[in-house]
């Protein structure tokens, strides 16, 4: 019998709709239980030549230079947003006005009062909304989930999250639209360290309050056209002390100013009983730590055997998963979610809860004191 | 202008088919440049509904259950051979007298004469032909290989290259086919010592003499079917210290009988100016060692950069790639080849001349002296 | 020609005690151009029976009961006071008073106002003083001052310190005197935090401002003579934001809720150009980067070489020191800016700056906000 | 009670004269259960000044010229040998005739006949021996030991025994007497090969089978003296595969050609149930692998733990040690065997047992094949 299909658009085509359409692409391709078989129907960008050219590059059937068009049709099940975050806003209230299931690259929105109203869009429209946070779904970070979750470090105490990266650390780097607070909404805090803050949030609980640290260390650089220095007016780093709402304590940071480090998004959890550390730069080894004596050490987990999470789709133990793998994961439990009739997660709800907690460390950072979230 | 379009068939859809598939799927969606566009047109097994299944799960056109009858047809252009080794010789003929182009799964064969045999049909027929071994097309890998041709390292006097993995440890684990010598041809050596071999000749050279050593720790295990006990007839490790024609000193190794060693394809090469370590449990990584004073160090490079090989068409640096990526490349490289009208590498003459590496130690394991290849 | 000798004088036998009087014994064994030979004269202790069997054991000639008597003798040079906190100012006063030379065991002081005292006395008599920071005195941490100063890794942009321990995680673990305020000052915090607040110091600059957060995780412990429970009115946990005067920005941290970390003082810092990485549980390795294109990477240095700080007098490359060696290169270069007269680093005005800092955390720990120090 | 005195003379005063003296000066400032207390008496070497000079600096009463007058003193307990291979035997047999309990650097001898004669002279006067492979001694030498010992990794399959170093890579590194047959007995071989055997033989077995290998990559080198070049008639490198009484299968290495390697003295065994790993550079640390299901992993034991061989007499966990404490064990267990009566391990027999490992493989270097020990 043959899977239901699943007409997919995706609104965005450049980095973020590389990994997304990979996703859409092969998760029916090593998932043999999923409950859709997707469709790339349709890709949305504003240039008529390039978004054709991304049509053919990723398979998609057509392309198209109007979302507002391709929100409307009547044929698509999924709008898949990619683009960057100051036009996710019009698009999701769109797309939730016609009913459509969305993910949405994270950030949600620029601003708190963004992420609710697309929140409260969406809740209104009862449509199935998932915010892409891809980290969640690296299997080592699941299994970290698991292992925290059956208790086996028992109650925590520390979350220690930084995301670490170097590629504007010259200052003859350009001024691209990511270091502009009008098209970005926050430089390293919304960028990554959104991301430490989703997995503290994920694998340790709400977060209450903050007390936080914003730093532009090269104030102007280069416009990309050449005419001349333009401002940086968004955070080159973006540090934060943390309490959550359980009583853990904990940091996170972000930073794009620390050389040899490309896409070190850290963490390391202490509980009562046991520690996990996870490193994207090697996102198939978790390690843990479990107290049992004086032969106790941190273990690497070489988190690809067939009982890993997702991994059975893939390769026999031992042979290591990449990156965009953790975006097809992510299709995979929207499409589970949209089978099952449940909420993923994170959804826009998450989308929310990060936002007010980034939204508190700018309040820090302005305040200089501690800010509830 | 479209791409000329290149219809390929796959023999076999187990591991190696997943793996295989895969790539001729994502090669074109990820190398913009590819010369041509692939079509996966079918795929070929025994069983007609498994075969069916797969074609449907892997993408391909249609199914079929006579490899005769697909080399026989004159629409396909590629035949890759992703069946167990005994079942190599008759499909490679067969593709080589149609005039096919050949990717064919490693070892090639499971003799010296087949392996030749093979070699003399492909060359008398003029078609193009490559060897799987992907490992030599990990970035990793192909870094460790320029730094070596560029002098980097100075002139090899090491190489260590072990294989290690653990799934058969267990007594209890029973006799798959890949322990019956009339199917697999050998055990270890010819499974995965013939990769480190491969790999010493990919970036050392050509190896000269040999003396092995082959031990079969687990002499009888229970059969698949559970009608009782089979026999062994294959090594569970393989040793050998080897001599490279060029004066280089060395060891290589395969072992099933390796207690959390999953997947650890690993490399230590030792020149008069530095050091190169690879290990493919973390195959993003190169270590490199290169003498400059006081201060040196091995370093770990990331070898995620967009100058590194192939990695441009991924992600941006510090975002890993996994292992399916190494048969991408390899695709990929044969393409290149057939538009270039040049020979890919490794193709049946690194076959043959692994093969009689192989050979070479298992003749030494029962000579207990040293051999010439 | 004989060397001079110089007499030395311990208060405290116990861990510090230890490691203080292998330092003394051992430097002229091993430094041959020492210009000074120690001599163990007497140790000091409140236990009459205890204090002489550590005398036998450490190798000092005589032992006593009386600091007073002991700094009053004419005959003694050097007083080394490694006692726990609460008793330095008396012993520190009377050393200084009597014109002996001062090493001082770290904290300083369990107060501002007490190491302020300390420091104006030690001027006041025109005495030399050193603080035993021993961590600034690993080859290692020699070697990241040396990268930075020659400015291999750039202006400094961020600094992260993080000591973590486990050894009170169990709520079992009774209340030792480290847990009381009146006798250790305060807990992590002084304990380890200042060892990484310390090495920030020596490493990036004078600290300006802090945020701080103290936990107490486990409230009240068993007595440790049984007879029932007593409160923990020290910090557990200690974490501050910090800005340096050189506008490095920063985390400092230190937990003794950290299972599996024994003795994890770590630090990592970036500058424009590169980093640098140390961790106490593998001291005798520096991890740096310096960017230098597309093969750049982490190198581990392991800092045995004979060019490294230190080593030409211990053992040939690649045969590693241990803890107790950062006490003898403290007294080496205490002996040495004796015989040159100069001050030795750190002394009792670096006490005091690492007591400003301690106190800004706990002020600002209590006030919510940035605090300057 | 005072403990009962043992005069100790020390034979050679170089590298391991520096190494064995600190341990006879350090054993009984750390163990305090030591049944005796070592004294220094006389340094032994053939240049008055020099061993006038070691004396002063080791700690010893006094030096001598003459190894014959020492052996004879009527005063001396313990004859301590750490003078190159080739003077081993006169002294050996000297002191065994005088009664001395000796301790003799490792390798015992230049050859299987004098290790023979050495061990036949030792056994003959009934006198306590020991050689001193002080690697045994690491305590993660010793968990490794105790881990096997207790089954925890099951029966033993394989041992993979890397000793490697870098120093006499460059070729201009003159011809110094570690290069001369005649002094040194053998190269690579011997000095640190020996090592991996004797590892092997602690942590295995017996070994029963060796097929050899000896490379000399540098054939002539500068003399000392700038006359001109040398021979070098000793092997830069040695590998051998070996098999061990008990079914284990492996390969012993010893090169001087490996850049970046600056004393990484590394085994891996792989057992039935997990597998250990040792590295002389981290020698603190000993990463385990017990299989228990997919979470497994290996494991980075630092054995520093009060629990662990040796360590509750020096520091707390997490406070490593370093290179020369192994040789402070060795003195330890030797004195506490000889206070027990007992046969320390390795003694002459182990020397001699290792020499004809040696042996094996340099008979079969030359023969090409297989030979027993």
């Amino acid at each position: 019998m043959p899977k239901p299909k699943l007409n997919v658009a995706m609104i965005g085509y450049q980095f973020m709709g590389r990994a997304h359409s990979n996703a859409w692409r092969q998760v029916a391709r090593f998932f043999e239980d999923l409950p859709y078989e997707p469709v790339l129907k349709v890709v949305c960008g504003r240039n008529a030549d390039a978004v054709s050219k991304a049509a053919e590059q990723f398979g998609f059937e057509e392309s198209s230079t109007s979302w507002e068009e391709v929100v409307a049709r009547g044929d698509l099940d999924v709008i898949d947003v990619c683009t960057p975050g100051d036009s996710h806003l019009p698009i999701v209230l769109g797309a939730a006005a016609a009913g459509k299931t969305i993910l949405c690259e994270k950030p949600l929105a620029n601003s708190v009062a963004e992420a609710r109203q697309m929140r409260d869009a969406a809740e209104a429209a009862g449509i199935t909304h998932m915010l892409c946070h891809n980290y969640r779904r690296a299997p080592a970070v699941q299994l970290a989930k698991r292992i925290i979750d059956e208790g086996r470090i028992g109650r925590i105490h520390h979350y220690r999250g930084t995301y670490l990266q170097d590629w504007i650390v010259d200052p003859e780097f350009p001024r691209v639209w990511r270091l502009e607070k009008a098209k970005a909404g926050s430089g390293a805090l919304g960028d990554i360290g959104s991301h430490s803050l989703d997995l503290g949030r994920f694998l340790v609980g709400e977060i209450a309050e903050v007390s936080g640290l914003l730093e532009t260390f090269v104030k102007e650089r280069p416009l990309e056209d050449g005419s001349g220095m333009g401002a940086v007016d968004v955070d080159d780093a973006a540090l934060a002390l943390v309490r959550f709402e359980n009583g853990a304590i904990g940091s996170v940071e972000g930073t794009r100013f620390a050389p040899g480090r490309k896409n070190y998004n850290r963490f390391e959890i202490n509980g009562a009983k046991g520690s996990v550390v996870f490193d994207l730069e090697r996102m198939n080894e978790l390690e843990v730590y479990e107290e049992e004596g004086p032969d106790s050490g941190f273990k690497t987990i070489l988190a690809t055997d067939e009982a890993h999470p997702y991994i059975a789709a893939w390769w026999p133990p031992g042979h290591i998963i990449g990156y965009e793998h953790t975006f097809t994961h992510t299709v995979l439990d929207l499409l589970r979610a949209l089978h099952e009739g449940v909420k993923p997660t994170p959804n826009f709800e998450d989308g929310l809860a990060n936002q007010l907690v980034l939204d508190a460390i700018e309040r820090s950072a302005v305040s200089r004191k501690w800010e509830d979230v």
